[in-house]
């Protein structure tokens, strides 16, 4: 069975307390390891999660601001310190490039871990293969993008079908890896034994005001991280700051068709959480309040 | 009575672990609040210590090796989104100057907080009310200055000789002040009420290899603290990637004739740390070995 989930390294927003670290959200799917927005003092969570930052294949980044970026040197250091041999693509904002080159080029070491970094707007950036990674702008004070990763569309198999066709053993593969099989003289195809399947999705929606693209990213996904920085009561700092309240980070679950909800990069003015998920579980069942070093699973499709 | 003493926040060299984080050294200081080398994540470190950035005064920078400064982005934001009022000077080698600039605007921020940045060489460069700050070259793989903070010498007063002179009252504020106070008709000179005293001072040496600035750095300092990357059965990886051992730092406190030793910056290839303790003890008598979050107050002096 494949292996998606998502290891929470950090939570806070602006200012770290005691309990939250600077943001950290660090999505395992399948052979691949991707780290979105290293907030300062990612390397350091990493260990107290017990990951290593040599399984990270992809980074990517929202946004220059201090708590989504500044673990960024440390994480880039320590895969040459680790002798990675593997190349790891970073995704950022291209109006943020000369904060990624500062980042890069922040302290002396010696770049061994080959660095690929991708200065990108919205669209596609890359296809792997299990999945592809896509940006779309978000609306906060500077430029931000928001990630949706999707597992391409398949086909899910039907047993009872194939057994009434007669195909069994490794003509179950041959059908689905070649779209047809022969069997007893009879040609089977794909479409008489299974039906579509979508692939899964993850979207990464920080930090933003309600906005459009917050919905797109969100569009039928099945883990959708998204700020909440705010309580409703502080609506007009959360408009003012550009950023969302919990019942808002809900609307944008609840009417995108997500199926679990992860709230994050929570104010330091509040003091506990349980006032996000009450809000928020107002609007949409399947929340999540992050939590440091809590581990949330992308949730596995029932037929 | 004044206040000197010192708050470890850091004290893992290269690779942080789940008992050290990366260095951080906050040095209080009368009515001055100086931190040494802030690695990744001193941010937090503070308030896991209890301490404010806000009442940082002064920042040292040994050297531009990523365990060492990559906390300085974040704690130069967040003396701006503390809205401090006051100016913060930053003392650097300026061989790394273009490390400093990158990190100071390493990420989107408003800097509102006066930040004076002083890319200096070997000698004094500053002096403040209870202390003169001053830096030596030491010898390590990129340019590194070691610093001293030195209060100015002074006149201890003899109550024994003040009392057989009969100067009592305001009279023993006055020679003190002034240098010569007349009582009854006579002259008495600070020379006859006093004893020369030596200012105290505290001494960071981190990274080198062995040098004799060391040793220069450490002259009669109340309080030294000396990196100690290695134990002596690693002499050959000190000497290779220019550190210290444990006892080798002790030797520099001990002749230097320093008063206390704090040992830190320890390789995680160690699992515990009695071992630099056993090792340095048999060189040196006081020797503290880091760790973090732990406060150690710079000797008072015994007459």
């Amino acid at each position: 069975m494949s292996q998606r989930e998502l290891v929470i390294l950090g939570t806070a927003a602006q200012a770290p307390t005691r309990e939250r670290n600077h943001n950290g959200y660090l999505l395992r799917w399948d052979d691949e390891v991707v780290l979105f927005d290293p907030g300062e003092g990612t390397q350091r969570q990493l260990a107290f999660a017990g990951r290593s930052a040599a399984k990270i294949t992809r980074i990517c980044v929202t946004h220059f601001h201090g708590d989504h970026c500044l673990g960024l040197p440390g994480v880039i250091q320590r895969l040459s310190l680790d002798r990675v041999a593997h190349p790891v693509d970073v995704y950022f904002p291209a109006s943020g490039e000369v904060y990624f080159q500062r980042l890069r080029g922040a302290a002396a070491f010696h770049e061994t871990t080959e660095l690929r970094p991708h200065p990108v707007d919205a669209g596609t950036v890359a296809t792997a293969r299990t999945f592809s990674l896509s940006a779309r702008r978000l609306d906060h004070r500077v430029g931000t993008l928001g990630w949706r990763l999707e597992e391409p569309p398949g086909r899910r198999m039907l047993p009872d079908r194939l057994a009434a066709l007669g195909v069994a053993g490794a003509d179950a593969g041959r059908v689905q890896r070649d779209g047809d099989v022969v069997v007893d003289g009879r040609r089977v195809t794909l479409a008489e034994v299974s039906v579509p399947r979508p692939g899964q999705a993850f979207a990464f929606v920080m930090d933003t005001a309600l906005c459009d693209t917050a919905f797109e990213l969100a569009a039928g996904a099945d883990l959708v991280v998204c700020e909440a920085t705010y309580l409703s009561r502080d609506a007009a700092l959360a408009r003012e700051y550009k950023h969302l309240t919990a019942a808002q980070a809900a609307r944008i679950a609840a009417e995108a068709g997500a199926r679990r909800l992860v709230l994050s990069h929570f104010s330091q003015r509040y003091g506990d959480d349980a006032a996000f998920l009450a809000e928020a579980r107002t609007v949409f069942p399947d929340v999540v309040v992050a939590r440091d070093l809590t581990t949330v699973a992308v949730p596995p499709r029932r037929w």
